[in-house]
């Protein structure tokens, strides 16, 4: 019987695994594995009736994740074919992929520390932060997936915005993937990304859906191998579903990062979107899927390449510095953390866990043009296209 | 004949001294003591016709500021009984003495570092910043003198606040002295401080006018002592002109400088207001310039009893996490910042002289209840009267 009951609890694994289109290989070959090993030397004999019996039974495997999900995983495994649960199955995996990568990088076996918590009002989220790391001086990865009611304003914002939704306050749902990695060595860059899925029901029944995110880069030095690395990454991601979507999507990511009040960019851009609502749901969540698969492509390599990079103080104020423009993005202009944190019973430990462990502002600090520094600099004020923009060239 | 000429120089400094209704009387007398000097042993005969002629000439004296006035020295000489002067070279003065005296704190004989600035639609101003001194880790005393147009949306929102405006874009003037000290040596509070006075003018040539400002400390750690001493300092500076002042404006700066998504205060307060337009403009301006003339008697024994205190890598890396908390106010919340940082042109390095030189952000840090970085979040969470609000009181 313990045999069977492995047979079984691999089989819900499958399962479980099936419901992302985009399980990496890897992973699914592993739990194939696992199946196999477990029925190896036993007749397996499963009528249609016992089947039946199993599918009912059949639980999420919340061992992949960083925790059990949000949602109750008996309403998850009963709703597989909705986009509630594809996205937050999609978020979940995408978290623990990128944390156990992340963890693997260190050399003190620094692990990330893993917050449930729930919302009053609906939902919740998982945060994941590894702090003081060799090699991540401070990562976090969180998840979302929030019900509630909009209050009219923020209705009224999103007519504005081209939603066809009634007036007043209206039900919604919104599941999402976020994170910020600052390593410690200022030879590695510091990324961000976010992917999100936003519902709205209108007074009717009909519901209007979107999706949101991006990837973007923040190096302290400017390595150009690195930045056609990773934008070459994400092209790739994004021309496998629309040839037009890199190029206007890595404009709006400069004029998104930007600190006006500085008249520069935060970092060396990548991809940003809001509102993606064609070709159909299932195509957009697929195109979301493929980017947020490219993260761990995009930056993996620039951390390994890096990390053991040698540098002085010079090189650590600097990145400190920077660190503090980082804070003045997020604070002052990041649309996100400023509707989080306006939001009452917002986590905020969670909204601000994208801010580094330490930052400097010094009174009108100006790097000279041509040291290593500037150079920087020149790029954050003047955005350069790392790939082709030119949706019939292949570079 | 130089002796004349000296004699002339020095009428001149006693008008342009005369000029500032709160000049410091040490001042006041040290330039009275030079008069007489200058005087001695010399027959002064000036005719009437002749004190027209020097009168016309007369100077301001340059030396006492940080640097020359943003508005002309000739325009302010023939204008001194208008408010927008008077307001300009009290900011000035308050300006100069402050970082006189943290200057005297020094050890190594660390200076401010002096721009005065100019804005392409008008106005300026001149900003200090002593940064990476022994004992002022960075500390920067800016004053703006600012002339131009209000846009649409600002005179609406200040219509909203009460004010009798006519609508459209209307001229302008606003003249401010601003300050915040960040202490290298965690047992030194911070302390931050701004006056200012606003003038709009109407399309029918009328004129709306009203002061703002307080002064509010931020310790690290809690002294009572220290925080009764500079309470104290600020009511007594209140009572004299209104004993309904201070309790007002006591707890208007608790709710203002309020870190809403941590439900905690930036410090242990202060004073604050705006719009005050009573009893009359001269009364008003007196009230400010007396709070102005407090904060180097409410802040000076603090700086001077704890700077040479006893700490460790604890007691900084909790200053360092508060400094957080300060940016987070300074960036999410002030209304001053999030103004400044949106006027085109405006000039950011003296908006953000306010952040300090390192701040640092840990998830989910909270000290123990009991220890003594908790007891300051408990009078964070729960503002407390550090003297007696009742007006009939002395206490």
């Amino acid at each position: 019987m313990r045999v069977i009951s492995q047979v079984l609890r691999s089989l819900r694994n499958v399962k479980a695994i099936r419901s992302h289109s985009y399980a990496c290989k890897e992973t699914r070959l592993q739990l194939h594995s696992m199946l196999v090993g477990a029925g190896f030397g036993i007749c397996i004999s499963v009528t249609v009736a016992q089947m039946s019996a199993i599918d009912k039974r059949r639980k999420l495997n919340t061992s992949l994740y960083m925790a059990p999900p949000i949602t109750n995983a008996d309403h998850l495994l009963s709703t597989e074919d909705e986009m509630r649960t594809k996205m937050e199955l999609l978020i979940m995996k995408i978290q623990a992929d990128f944390c156990h990568v992340l963890e693997a990088e260190e050399y003190g076996g620094q692990k990330f520390k893993t917050d449930r918590w729930l919302r009053t009002e609906g939902g919740g989220g998982i945060t994941c932060v590894l702090q003081d790391g060799e090699v991540f001086e401070k990562a976090g990865v969180n998840i979302s997936v929030v019900t509630g009611h909009l209050p009219p304003d923020a209705v009224q914002q999103m007519r504005t915005r081209g939603k066809k939704l009634s007036e007043g306050k209206l039900p919604f749902f919104a599941a999402g993937v976020s994170a910020v990695i600052h390593p410690r060595n200022p030879m590695v860059p510091t990324i961000h990304f976010n992917y999100r899925y936003f519902e709205v029901e209108n007074k009717d029944g009909s519901r209007q859906w979107w999706f949101g995110g991006g990837t973007d880069l923040t190096p302290y030095y400017l390595d150009e191998e690195d930045a056609i690395h990773f934008h070459k990454t994400l092209k790739d991601a994004c021309d496998e579903h629309d040839i037009l979507y890199y190029p206007k999507f890595k404009r709006w990511c400069d004029e998104y990062f930007r600190i006006t009040h500085r008249n520069e960019c935060r970092g060396i851009g990548g991809i940003f979107f809001d509102d993606l609502d064609s070709p159909s749901q299932e195509d957009a969540y697929k195109f979301i899927s493929a980017c947020a698969h490219a993260v761990i492509p995009s930056y993996l390599p620039l951390v390994r390449r890096h990390k053991n990079d040698d540098y002085g103080d010079r090189e650590r104020q600097w990145q400190l510095l920077r660190r503090g423009r980082y804070v003045e993005f997020n604070l002052i202009y990041d649309r996100g953390t400023k509707f989080g944190l306006y939001t009452p019973g917002a986590r905020y430990e969670s909204i601000l866990m994208s801010l580094p462990l330490t930052a400097r502002w010094e009174y009108m600090h100006a790097p000279p043009k041509n040291s290593k520094e500037g150079k920087l600099i020149e790029v954050l004020q003047n955005p350069k296209n790392w790939v082709s923009l030119d949706p019939v060239s292949t570079s």
